[in-house]
């Protein structure tokens, strides 16, 4: 059975120290959020997640939901008590605002939660992640009628969401929906289609599922500039609040899946259900995009959850399972073997979790900080900086923090050997679990070319542009200290490829497209060491100065100094040899004709 | 339901026109291998593989193996039909020695036929694969009357083979060893004892089941000098070949895996039972080694086998999904969207793997024609040319065949997008099998050191010489043509990597055996790239060549030249980055206490 503890201190590291939120005591929602609120609030729901709801994960893996033929769906064993308890407990409402009954702290600090939740269990965290999602949609383009209706339930937990996109012949491209709402005469709309994929679309945690679903009007434009967004709930709320008749939306089926076994993966039909229109007609998908943008963060902060677990588990194999003798002579002569631990080939693998987790802990929170500074920085200057920051860093975080949290994942049940082939000790649900974060709120391929396509051209640059000068404060800060220098020089030279890359779609992506595609996965990849690279230097520069200051923990903060140089060493050189790859373009990768990949 | 074709045109073009083995036809089993019959051969095995074999792979994985209380397992369905006809064929038999009654036919053709049946359905192969490892340990130690009672009808498939090698507390470290052989006085031994991850431990498929064992005498030293293999039927052999009685060994328990459901993997209890030795007392590592590195090969080959598979699916779905629109303006206007196909990041992805089956199949069928060679070349200057590039790329076929083979099974899943993740479509099967392959045989951490530990410095780096000294050939023989200019120009950099990084570690590793250690998996990395490396260069130079004479079917020539253009383009320039991180070497790595990787 594996084993999971809240990494706090780290957390609170980042947030207290390296992210130092108590200097915006004066921002809206921050007043609250002293350095002893976050460390205890850190420390509560660390202890929800290791001690509720992470006992569940592995038994919710092998029960998975089930579906009766009534079209109701039964959660795991366990998960209703420990829903009731989240809910109980408020954690639902940390970052929402205190107009709808949330508490109005940081997102960063509800950012911190969500890896707790996740690494703790992914499957039970997806319900009231969704939820956040839909709460996240409808605070900005709702009704202030709808909003009342549904908001205060969905932001405490009683009642849950879920978002409506895919259907059978639309996945990446929204255009194709085909799902129909007619209006009913009455302000409200008909819905009638399909939708596949949907997550948590039904269980039986909550008293009520509001849906969010794309839909088409009839007289809608074709393709995604005419889909709308509407709230289906599963019961008709009434003007008093109370529930009402049952709507016509059912589960037809639970998908079986790779991983997420806890998490119910509908297929919804939608019969002519009863839907309310958020926003406006036919700008529905704008409106989608704000949850999805706010979605893409949550995923990538699952790939680290499921880096973060799985990491704790191999160091605690490692330091528990004795095989062969270390290299440089036995280590523990009195012991038949000695630890894996010696062997510099798992140490390797522990010291790239830890280089990864560690530094994308702090990647994924400065998402978080900014996703506040958006809202409430007190100059506009700031708010667009943030903004650009966020936006250009959020397809990074998606799909760089989740191909390297799924790979993070394997190499961890790689520690295990043979044994974390077997199902009971729990490493390769991790990587089961890990692999749909890669896919789902749009595929990796999706966020690269986002980064590529649309982040990296917009305003002329202005976004890169501020990234580059952000890393290059930071090397230039960090180069005199020698105890950074080797790993300032290391992301210099990183920041150096991705200018290069960056010239080079410039010079060629606009006269053939598909160069741009053809580099993006690297683009995003080197983009990912670089931002890495920023917050391992922007941590450094935070422990010398910590042990300069003699503040005590001074274990802590050399260690963090050995894994920033680790981190140097072993994920920058990669940003080199990505720019060759994306340096090569287009040319080669498409001349193939479709018959040349036939089997013959 | 995923599909799957032999991909027999492609292995047609290494072993008769790569590798033309015609030309070796005056060697022992070569001159029954013409053009004709290695056609044939392959045609008619990969028909068996992908119509008889495939179907069963995704029911055999839901099904899984059962076992009864009375300790018998059950094959999913189909499986023993299939494998009645698998024995009725022959295909056991291809590569075995004719005076067992084998086909005598090269290792060369047999790889290929392991590639088709493991692509097919990994799990079936296995039983097979299992048995083909338990012949190779008898026919190099056991005596001759073990031989014959058991050879003939182990290659006919009537019976098959285990390896017991693993037990509770010890995996790679076989020194840890406890199970005890007690002489019983008529020449045969008592064995007790529990192994663990028997694969094909136990099932229904064959009249008896040949384990070979692992084991302690009494009197035997500590550790791997006091190990000797035994031949423990699971029935008792009359001197007339009759089944006797059963024997006192059972199977406990059948494991939960992430993986191959189809194929047993058994805690396998021994109690008392009859073994017999194989080969000298004590000397039964030395046995078990001549086992496993066939069994290696055949890990690496299952590594391209998923790959193949997987990518096989891929590329369909790739041509059949349509999503979006290309970069460059609609593909196809008439249609509400273009193929997958056309969009750059899912070429990238079918390219990468393209590039990399292909190129790992010449790699792997290289490596069985070694395996011929070192049996049969006609001077011993040749069998120790073969034996050492063979022992030398024998790591790097199972470590970097696995690690790239899942890392492919993974990115066709990806091009699948959600769907990849619905266990009905078969991608997710591809990487959950494919994940044993990292791990079982040898981790590949372990085959990192055996390559930098064993393997490099054995005679004072004979074989990395070698090595070299046939990439640099490839790489000047190539140069001059502009087809191939490009390619050669990469594949000499990557070649100049390796060497350095070869350098770099005769000048760190003697003195830190830990710098050895903490680059291993990077250069066995890099080791791989070079050999593809290598096998691209050969493969464009024997299409250029056919080119040239005009030799028809230019399509597929020409695809070869794109390929391994694509390779170099994008495989290669990983080598430097990975020589920049094995040349920071132990320090960093191995610079923290056990207390900085516990979560506070």
């Amino acid at each position: 059975m594996p084993t999971y503890k809240a990494p706090v201190r780290d957390a609170r590291f980042i947030i207290n120290e390296v992210l130092d939120i108590g200097h915006l005591v004066d921002l809206p929602g921050f007043a609250a959020a002293t350095p002893d609120l976050v460390a205890t609030v850190l420390e509560e729901s660390g202890k929800f997640a290791a001690e509720v709801c992470a006992p569940l994960n592995l038994p919710g893996d092998q029960a998975g939901c089930q579906r009766d033929p009534d079209g109701s769906v039964a959660t795991p064993p366990g998960f209703k008590a420990a829903y009731d308890q989240f809910v109980a407990s408020g954690w639902g409402t940390l970052s929402q605002p205190e107009a709808f009954g949330g508490q109005g702290l940081p997102h960063v600090l509800g950012f911190a939660f969500e890896e707790f939740l996740t690494s703790a269990n992914q499957s039970f965290s997806m319900y009231s992640q969704l939820t956040t999602g839909a709460v996240g949609a409808m605070l900005a383009k709702a009704s202030a009628e709808l909003q009342q209706t549904y908001l205060p339930k969905m932001i405490s937990g009683e009642w849950s969401g879920t978002m409506n996109l895919t259907e059978p012949q639309c996945g990446t491209d929204l255009g194709l929906i085909r799902t129909r709402a007619v209006p009913n005469g009455d302000g409200s709309h008909a819905i009638t289609g399909t939708k596949i994929f949907i997550s948590a679309g039904e269980h039986d945690l909550t008293g009520n599922i509001i849906h969010l679903v794309l839909a088409r009007l009839p007289d809608a434009p074709e393709g995604t500039r005419g889909i709308s967004l509407f709230v289906v709930p599963k019961f008709l709320v009434g003007a008093d609040g109370a529930l009402g008749a049952r709507n016509a939306v059912s589960c037809g089926a639970i998908e079986h899946k790779m991983g997420i076994h806890g998490n119910a993966t509908c297929v919804m039909n939608y019969d002519g259900a009863t839907g309310f229109l958020v926003g406006e007609e036919n700008k529905g998908l704008a409106a989608m995009f704000i949850m999805m943008n706010a979605a893409r963060l949550g995923v990538g902060i699952q790939g680290l959850a499921q880096a973060e677990v799985a990491y704790q588990n191999g160091v605690a194999y490692a330091l528990e399972r004795r095989q062969g003798r270390a290299l440089s002579g036995a280590a523990d002569p009195g012991q038949p073997a000695d630890l894996l631990f010696v062997h510099p080939d798992v140490r390797r693998m522990l010291m790239d979790a830890k280089a990864f987790t560690e530094g994308m802990r702090a990647l994924a929170l400065w998402g978080g900080l900014l996703a506040d500074l958006v809202q409430v920085a007190p100059t506009e200057e700031e708010r667009q900086e943030a903004d650009d920051l966020l936006g250009l860093l959020t397809p990074v975080i998606k799909g760089y923090g989740t191909d390297k949290g799924y790979d993070t994942a394997t190499a961890m049940q790689q520690v295990w050997g043979g044994h974390g082939f077997i199902v009971e000790n729990g490493m390769e649900q991790f990587v089961r679990d890990a692999r749909i974060t890669m896919i789902y709120e749009g595929a990796n391929g999706v966020q690269a070319m986002d980064l590529v396509g649309r982040k990296l051209p917009a305003n002329m640059g202005r976004a890169i542009q501020l990234f580059f000068n952000k890393v290059d404060r930071q090397c230039e800060a960090a180069k005199g200290d020698a105890r950074l220098a080797d790993l300032a020089g290391r992301v210099e030279k990183a920041n150096g490829e991705l200018k290069a890359a960056t010239m080079w779609l410039m010079q060629n992506a606009m006269t053939r497209p598909d160069n741009a595609g053809a580099g993006a996965h690297h683009y995003m990849h080197i983009t990912g060491i670089v931002a890495l690279g920023l917050m391992w230097l922007r941590m450094g520069r935070t422990a010398t100065a910590a042990l300069d200051a003699g503040a005590g923990e001074a274990a802590f903060y050399e260690a963090k100094l050995t894994t920033a140089r680790y981190f140097g060493e072993r994920f920058t050189p990669d940003a080199g040899a990505l720019r060759r790859k994306l340096e090569a373009g287009a040319e080669t990768m498409m001349a193939l004709p479709p018959e040349a990949f036939a089997t013959a």
